[in-house]
């Protein structure tokens, strides 16, 4: 079996934002000579996400909206509890679990198994800063 | 380390339904020959989800009325800006990201370790073509 | 190959409880003797999640909040047709979607390969019983 690991960093520039990460986990693939297996791809941080959906600007508008809807940035300790601590991203830790932590994508003949359409995306709520992504990949 | 691969195929003739599929991911770990590994079952297509829940009718109920709440069906460019590339399927990309893409099932013994309630299902948001499913099992 | 399966049971006191299980997961890693690998930890349950995020008293009492308010309990047939079969707990059913069933997590150098906040967590929404948690580990 083998197996490879690989920490990526990104730094988004806003509080919220999606990067398409889709070519730099596929390096990854090619990287670990892995013919037939699975791949791994997981945020590291608690208030990011790794998803798969569509590279459509007005798509991810909508998703910052929607997810703006269900749970609103507000730094007050009295909306998020979780903002007593001092911090102020409560309503990003709700946001990455809507979106979700974590991909996890077939290897076969030595690359990504996606649809048509699929692609992989970090999905940042709380940005401004170095957060890392992790690739593993295990496999024949 | 063995590996199996399979692309299964469904047309759900609403725009949103949910089909259960645990037999058909049954017979693939069978085919596979694989004892102990992982199970990996995934929409290939982003506006589908696969899930794991209850095989009753009333809750399937429950959930398309629930999405209907969360992510409303609105082909109006207004509603959902990504409905301005002249798709009107934009509600669909929200309600999969609720449902998840993917499952992950351990193989032990042989045979998908499910609790008693567990089935697997393919959940439809977008319906009325041919859209895909993923099954890769690795292990040995 | 190297594979390990292990069932651990929780019985949270209250219809919705998170416990952190992060210590049971990674003595399991160790049992298993895997350097490299993935681990797959998930409800056998379908009122129940595995997930990941900060292990912050706040944090868990909002997202309570939150998923009362996503999915409020009502044990009415009306509120949630699934309770027609006699349950109580269609609520459950939709607070473990947004919540999720699983979580993999990479196995590197012999441990779970989790980012400096990350704790796994098992997530009651139906509680005051015995419920079980798979933790499955391949690789080498």
């Amino acid at each position: 079996m083998k197996s490879h690991t690989k920490h990526l960093t990104f730094n988004v520039p806003a509080r919220m934002g999606f990067v398409r990460i889709t070519d730099e986990v596929a390096e990854e693939v090619r990287a670990s000579r892995v013919q037939e297996g699975l791949c791994l791809v997981n945020a590291m941080h608690i208030t990011a996400s790794v998803f798969i959906n569509d590279d459509e600007p007005g798509l991810h508008e909508d998703y910052m909206r929607w997810l703006e809807q269900l749970a609103p940035f507000d730094p007050s300790p009295e909306a998020y509890h979780h903002n007593r601590t001092g911090e102020d991203n409560g309503d990003a830790h709700h946001k990455r679990q809507i979106m979700g932590r974590e991909v996890v994508v077939a290897v076969t003949d030595g690359r990504l198994d996606l649809g048509p359409w699929e692609q992989i995306f970090y999905g940042e709520f709380d940005g401004r800063r170095n957060k890392r992504v992790l690739v593993k990949i295990i496999g024949e």
